[in-house]
């Protein structure tokens, strides 16, 4: 068999038990559960644990589970350097690419040996806990902040919002982002998994892996969507400018951000949970002005293009109204993917097989004699 | 058309007009230049232009060409203050990745925007010409030793030589090393440059491009393999060793590194430029011994088993006469890689699509209720 489908379309590359991502029916389980069944009746931790192992915890292993994350959240001191003298303006996903990479240097069990998954599965847990701390850390560091100590009371979402902020958080805001983690954590084949897989099935190692994965997620055709859509609201400014807006985008057919997926045909499963935190958010912040904006644009593209929201589309004013900064959506998307990504790379190295697909040649077909160079 | 195919294997996943690997005949060639003809008649440096911009350079655009590369050399002082901090027993994989990463950093050019080819072209010369410096600073920093002042007047192979020793090589060395480089500088489809390809394809930047590469390359099925060679030769010992050697490996179907190839099935065009190099250097150094080994064990494997000694068979030996230590072979590799992998993404980049294979669910397909944490 040789074929060539560009983009790899089409093709299956591999076998995965962890995410079902069900198109036509607008379904997402991992491991056999409804992630609406999830997010009703697990934390986050529970949902790193069920990716990690392939089921969910009882209360026993979730606490040791917990403090064996909270116990990694500490970085290297090499590392929290590197965040403090970094420069201020750069992009933060290129920032944490660059602190994931050199988590490794300091972490003599990365050395390329024989895979070992006991070994392997705590470097897993290692970089879940350290991701946070790390978007965090920089983002304090650049505002000329100190990080406000560590501490192991939290749990991961509470204890990002915060480092963020320096405050413990409402049990709302808590609750919110622990919801929005559950739902990135893992969903089937995407371009950024895929390069985790790329990159460890050499046998290389899991820095190396997720350092892959955070580059594949930075593209704008991957993990940006949600800041355009955070751009848009600000661009689009009231709700009266809504439709003028969106007959103008219609009449150009000009892409909006946030409607619509690839693979869900009909409603993307996660949207729904997030729209409703975003609802309380706002109505909370007294900014009811961005849901009601989102809503407008939601129920207008439904009627005239038969469009739905996806995650992006409310996961941005999620966190806008949590008091992320649009330039930390993607590096949260990377938070949470972290469970998944690391899942994922477990998962290939039980059965893993190099991928090397093949090239069609479009060169020259004649061999060439080279000229002199003075006859170029 | 749906079709799994593990790791890719027989997949065609893009076209590619740079390098043709012609297993059947053993042959490889560069945009339609044989191998043969383009270590005979060129540099390496022409060797990255034909690469980059897809035809051999005449004179003044050598020189051009030249003069920005060289320009290029010196890495930003945060990337020279992690390369002088970083754990001196750090893989050099690692750092050259985390080093890479980093200087995504220090480039305003590199924040996300529309893919821009002059601009990308431009970073890709950058990368090229700053891996070698980094793989040397951190060489000459974990002994405890300065870099020495970075120059402009010597070519890509003697800058390198020059930066790891302080002293400006022998004409024989650098030959030796400009004809490696322009032999490893790209080879179709591989790990390595896959995984730079996923990336760039989600309109990422040529630094996470890249540092994908790196994490890749840094597998020990993949980049790791003349290391081995070396490794062998070291617990031999003895030309007088070599038969028991080989017979017990032959016995006990252990594989013997450095022999046969996946895509040759005739021999490794690349070899026969290394083993006379390899020649030559071990007589100048009177260390004859290596190769004389060497040989001994290409010609019983041919004999015994039918396999022709690969690229990696010599370079190992090449490497170690120039008085390059072990553990930077690899690093060597993705140093002479680099005009690859930048030329395939700017390639990618010219007619992207984002790679999003599919993945064959093999977990529960019957949806179950989440139990109570206490009743698990």
């Amino acid at each position: 068999m040789t074929e060539y489908s560009k983009g790899l379309e089409g093709v299956i590359a591999n076998e995965s038990a962890l995410s079902n991502v069900e198109g036509k029916e607008g379904r997402l389980s991992y491991l056999g559960y409804h992630i609406d069944d999830l997010v009703e009746n697990c934390c986050y931790e529970e949902i790193i644990y069920l990716l990690h192992r392939g089921k969910l915890p009882n209360q026993a292993e979730l606490d040791e589970a917990q403090a064996r994350l909270r116990a990694e959240r500490s970085l290297p001191e090499g590392v929290t350097e590197f965040l403090r003298t970094a420069p201020k303006d750069a992009n933060p996903m290129d920032v944490t690419r660059t602190a994931v990479s050199m988590l490794g240097l300091y972490d003599k069990r990365a050395a390329v040996g024989e895979p070992d998954l006991e070994k392997d599965s705590a470097i897993a847990l290692s970089i879940v806990a350290k991701i946070p701390v790390i978007v965090a850390s920089f983002h304090r560091f650049r505002q000329g902040l100190e990080l406000p100590p560590i501490r192991e009371d939290l749990n991961e979402a509470a204890h990002f919002l915060y480092l963020m902020s320096g405050e413990v958080p409402t049990d709302r805001a808590i609750r919110t982002l622990d919801v929005a983690l559950t739902l990135h954590a893992d969903h089937g084949m995407n371009a950024s998994t895929f390069s985790a897989r790329v990159t460890i099935a050499t046998l290389s190692d899991m820095y190396s892996a997720i350092t892959s994965a955070i580059g594949t997620l930075k593209g704008p055709l991957h993990g940006g969507a949600n800041e355009g859509v955070i751009h848009m609201l600000q661009e689009i400014g009231d709700l009266d400018k809504v439709d003028e807006y969106l007959e103008g985008k219609i009449a150009r057919k000009e892409k909006i951000m946030g409607l619509g997926h690839r693979v869900y045909k009909v409603l993307d499963p996660r949207a729904p949970h997030l729209r409703k935190f975003a609802v309380q958010l706002t109505e909370e912040l007294g900014e009811a002005k961005w849901i009601k904006m989102s809503e407008r644009i939601a129920e207008t593209m439904h009627q005239r293009k038969g469009l739905n929201a996806n995650v992006d589309f409310y996961s941005a004013t999620v966190y806008y109204s949590l008091g992320i900064p649009t330039d930390l959506f993607t590096p949260i998307f990377a938070i949470a993917r972290a469970s998944g990504w690391t899942a994922q790379v477990l998962e290939q190295l039980r059965d893993s097989r190099l991928y090397r697909p093949m090239t069609l040649y479009t060169g020259p077909t004649e061999l060439m004699p080279v000229p002199p160079i003075d006859q170029r």
